[in-house]
């Protein structure tokens, strides 16, 4: 089964607001074997979406739209399905009094307009909204299924996820078997060159590689026609020969971000942390406290970003500074213990740094970055020059200094 | 004249990894009056592709397409191109020349598979990569222009620009006139209620809010036929009156991110800056140093994560603490007043909360926040309970926190 998805709105055309549905949409439908094959973005006109709906019927076996579904004049969803499959609307007064229901919680009296939202493909089944007022619908002609979906996330996901497990998922001929791979501490094209020579053996396996500043995710997918069993064996094959090659740089197999995994192993072994940035000024505390639960172990930090803190807060010496410069592996070092001094953490991890794109010298060009970490009974720094722009350098740094804290609890 | 682009690769079907390269081109049409209708991505089957250029072809004036013009076997847009539009493809000697001096240049031997690269549509004229090694194609057919770009984004945008002036810009027939707002301290569905009313007067503006957690952004585009003056008058008009009615809430007018624009009026009013952060964790430093130049008036902060941390380093009070507890208006004071005494900087900004999911009790629930300003004689605080996940929670902190900023260079 091949699958087509449309994303409604203009305004997902015309501003800086990225359509994110079209991938947690197809990754579901992927984990059930359907393929999307494309994926649309279509204005508010009417005209417009009902050609590409005409169009896409006749290619795919399911059609995914979403947005449009408000009350508003802007929201074309329904008539232009309507017109495109030439299928009737029709009024159902039981939905608009579930949505006045809606408001009525809210304390307010439904406006007018939604009764728009009344509207239904006839012979379509009601998909209903758990947290909005826009209902879905699901309908199934001779050439295609089409799902109607809301655009905001928080209503969609739910809505999708029950009726890929009541309808779509049965309409799937395909099992899926897959493993996904986070590595640090290596390069893209240097991770690529030690496995690519292994998984260009396994033709049938798909492989993607998605590299993110300093962490490389690899997924590695298998198909079959019959049982998922067939897809396995030879996955898992694949999986072990990198590992065994990979030993080194993988993070975890887990569907986790590099600070979700690092931080909850942190909390497993109840070891706090506190952090000393200067060039990345929050980042790395930042993407610490992003990971819930991160308080049991994060302790806090420093951001000394002018070389008086440094000094002050972090007890680097000024002769240091001045001798070897705040960008130096002698300033990472000092910044890391007196972090940890300073907080009483198990773990104090330091990032210093040029991160552009003014202030690089001939030694010292935009992109050094030190990044050092410091414990009881163990010390470790490493430095790189790390191309990019400001924001790539501070990220990379980041994903850098979160590889300190993984070779670390890997030492223990 | 209307345009649809495709963005070609499987990857940007599967995985998290996003198509920006639409974004950029549509804008950049849209300032010359161009609109985008739609925007496909299409995975990497000839038959797919080609199946979708077709029908695009039929129903715009120009057809861009990124990405697939690579080396090996599944850069597929130029077979398919050259099957829907039934133009055969010609091999190009001196192209293939050109793309081994890149390789020499990089003191490597060109590939083989890399003189796949040399073939171009028929008639087609070639658009030199002057950063990889991929040429892009433009060929004007009777029913559409079509242009073929490279996937990278640092090899799209200068192809992109070059032929847009040369070649695309000139067939446009419409003029565009557009303005910008930037609101904070504000929520958007306050905003739109206070502004829809007067928009709602001028049909021929199309006006879009997007908004961020805690920042709002307003355009209003005009589209003149003859000449920019006729989109310019109702244009100004409208700004006019958004400007006297959300005088409080304009951070600029210009296209400049909400910290870009902080900071740069605090360079220029040469006023130092420091951060007092608890449950943002160190997002504000992050934002705050995301901007260049931004170490010529900040000069850091502690990430007080820890309730140690606000009385060791900020002098915050034992017994406040236990009183009043660390999400409070008073700690909140008192960490903004600790670390601008800490620092020496001429203003502290503070931010302490709970951003969740745990930790919400009945008086204080997730998402309470209070931010706190200090600088000399001026002292400003404000609370809210946001909405949202965690990440949304810390982000709209950030943005109330930097609205306090704007609040006080305002009051200067």
């Amino acid at each position: 089964m091949r699958a087509i998805f449309i994303a409604v709105g203009s305004e997902l055309l015309e501003m800086n607001k990225i359509d994110t549905n079209s991938i947690f949409i197809s990754l579901k439908l992927l984990e059930h074997g359907i393929l999307t094959d494309m994926k649309f973005v279509c204005n508010d006109e009417i005209e417009n979406l009902s050609w590409l709906i005409k169009k896409s019927v006749k290619r795919a076996q399911l059609l995914v739209i979403s947005g449009g579904l408000g009350p508003t004049e802007d929201d074309i969803t329904r008539e232009a399905v309507s017109k495109a499959l030439k299928i009737p609307l029709v009024f159902k007064e039981e939905l608009v009094d579930k949505i006045k229901t809606i408001f009525k919680r809210r304390g307010i009296d439904m406006p007018e307009i939604n009764s728009r939202q009344g509207f239904m493909l006839e012979g379509a089944e009601i998909l209903e909204n758990e947290v909005g007022s826009a209902p879905g619908q699901y309908i199934e002609t001779d050439d295609c299924k089409v799902l109607l979906l809301p655009g905001p996330p928080q209503e969609l996901k739910p809505m999708f996820l029950t009726i890929l497990k009541e309808k779509i998922a049965a309409l799937s001929k395909y099992f899926i078997y897959k493993r996904t791979f986070k590595f640090s501490g290596i390069t893209e094209s240097e991770a690529d060159s030690k496995i690519s020579g292994i998984y260009a053996k396994y033709k049938n396996i798909k492989t993607t590689i998605l590299a993110s500043p300093g962490v490389i995710n690899l997924t590695i997918m298998g198909r079959a026609k019959n049982a998922v069993d067939e897809a396995k064996e030879s996955v898992e094959e694949l999986a072990e020969k990198i590992r065994v090659k990979m030993a080194d740089y993988i993070v975890t197999e887990k569907e986790l971000s590099f600070e979700e995994f690092i931080i909850n192993e942190l909390i497993g072994k109840n070891i706090s942390l506190s952090v000393a940035e200067s060039c990345t000024g929050g980042s790395l505390g930042d993407r610490i406290t992003s990971v819930s639960g991160s308080s049991k172990i994060f302790l806090g930090g420093v951001i000394s970003y002018s070389n008086d803190l440094k000094t002050s807060l972090l007890g680097v010496s000024k002769e240091l500074l001045e001798k070897k410069g705040a960008v130096s592996k002698e300033v990472a070092k000092e910044m890391a213990e007196g972090i940890r001094q300073l907080t009483g953490s198990d773990i104090g991890i330091s990032i210093t740094g040029i991160a552009g794109p003014d202030g690089g010298t001939r030694y010292k060009p935009v992109g050094l970055v030190f990044m050092h970490i410091n414990a009881v009974n163990y010390d470790n720094g490493i430095y790189q020059i790390f191309p990019g722009d400001r924001n790539t350098i501070k990220k990379r740094s980041v994903n850098f200094a979160l590889n300190l804290i993984r070779e670390y609890l890997n030492s223990l």
